[in-house]
């Protein structure tokens, strides 16, 4: 028998043999040839080559073909209105930054547009409105934060009255979506001013894990991987004629960045030094935080053209 | 901006935005270096390649990843212990078969082996043995057809005492554990003779729909795709120090051959005649069908070396 190294996976498949399964792949993409959409038929047939492909590669056993399929359904029945297993799983495979990562390119006019990261499950159109040195803890515990920076076009022009939506967790890694009592915490939204600035009190973000009890969590441990998220404060920025921006910004000397994030969701144009001041150091905007420590940091944010 | 055309979707990728991208999947890959065991390593990896790079190819927007993520979940909340969604999904793209296809390669001695089709979920360990010319009905409806055959390895020799499962729907497209009544019919097992014979009465099989009304059935018909598998008769054949093989055969002038099976089980080689009697044409075996007609087939099996 004729045996030709695939050089995939250690294999020699016969000639013969790669006809049978390139024949298979023939097929399966011909039985979308009649689909009316043809943006759907486009996403089934790349779709189809892909999954083959990857079958194919790793020569996929029967075994494991069977544990794939009760990995599925143990992430079908964990989900549900408040727990969404596959989000996890695109989220931990790379996919959901890899979307953001195809609907946001990168855009440089005389300065870069600011990088988007994933959007995740948490953001709410609830948040209240606050002023300019506001405070968006509404509660939620945490060492307060001074956030403050500019929103610009890449041409350097100040964009005002830009929406700046902003999202976090506690001290203890939960979103206020997560508290059992339904109150809106560690989330607010501001427009920019006339000169593009914004400036807002925030929490200093700390890391949390995201929910690995499930399947993804077991195959998280199986692969050596942390759960943990390094520790973020996500923002959600739009104004008229400019591309929505979708982002975080993380914490300069957070361990986990070192260790990976477990959604990918980190660029290091987002990691901003967060500056920690003693107690009883004045505030930017006089408020009295008696004898607690707090933080500062900036975030100068600049936004692609719309279709860019 | 400097653009390179990727030749995949109609896009132009700036090579910034590639590296972007590339840098991505270099990150998630990386991630699972740490893996403890190797095997769960190369196939996390390679899916993790292949997905991002099926992700990329299409230019997969947002919306689309979110009508993803409800496709699963929806398959997730209708798969339980009878219906098995995600089985259904790698069905009809193709990868069950193709996980047989990599798992039974093609095998040439002095006779090719027979090729492996898909299991199905109907198998079940419980059908009752019949002897050569015994009835595998139990009482499901269906016009009687006789088959035989023999077992013999690559080389052409007989293979005494093969173990013949075989298994089939009625003529209304339902197997026995999708009756209500929970009782077995319309499967047996047999052994070959010391000359590597079999025979046994079936049923002429007849197209049915695979399960439609799910989140499978509105891909199928969102692609234009027909849900009806091609009429086939379930075998699977077990002998010492020869290579199991779980197959079908199919009916030569079925229609749906023509349409597409919908899970992609069809090969040329397992085609078979089935020859239609006219009521009153004796049996081989001299069973009395009085005014019914019947069909007859036959199917040689040749089964590979067991590690070939």
């Amino acid at each position: 028998m004729t045996t030709t190294d695939t050089g995939t996976a250690g294999h020699s498949i016969s000639p013969e043999q790669q006809q049978v399964e390139q024949d298979l792949v023939d097929t399966v993409v011909a039985s979308f040839d009649n689909t009316a959409d043809p943006r759907l038929k486009q996403v089934m047939q790349s779709l189809t080559r892909h999954l083959h492909a990857f079958i194919r590669e790793v020569r996929l056993t029967e075994d494991e073909w069977n544990r794939a399929i009760e990995f599925l359904t143990a992430a079908g029945h964990i989900t549900d209105d408040k727990r969404q297993e596959f989000i996890l799983l695109s989220d931990v495979l790379g996919a959901s930054m890899q979307t953001i990562a195809v609907n946001n390119p990168t855009y440089t006019g005389s300065a870069a547009a600011t990088e988007a990261t994933v959007f995740g499950p948490f953001f709410t159109e609830d948040a209240p409105e606050i002023p300019h040195g506001g405070d968006i803890a509404g509660g939620a515990h945490g060492q307060p934060c001074w956030v403050e920076g500019t929103v610009t076009d890449t041409d350097g022009n100040p964009v005002p009255n830009a929406r700046i939506e902003v999202w976090e967790a506690d001290d203890e890694g939960f979103y206020d979506v997560q508290y059992t009592d339904g109150r809106v915490a560690g989330r607010a939204h501001l427009y920019t001013n006339e000169r593009g600035e914004y400036s807002f009190w925030g929490l200093t973000p700390t890391p949390y894990p995201i929910p690995h009890d499930g399947p993804v969590g077991k195959m998280l441990e199986a692969t050596g991987r942390s759960p943990v998220r390094a520790s973020h404060l996500h923002f959600m920025v739009t104004a008229e004629n400019l591309r929505t921006l979708v982002t975080h910004i993380f914490v300069d000397g957070d361990p986990q960045i070192g260790i990976g994030d477990s959604v990918f969701g980190v660029k290091d144009s987002l990691i901003k030094t967060f500056e920690q001041q003693k107690p009883g150091t004045p505030t930017p905007n006089g408020r009295d935080l008696g004898s607690q420590a707090w933080a500062r940091t900036r975030f100068d944010i600049v936004l692609a053209p719309e279709d860019a």
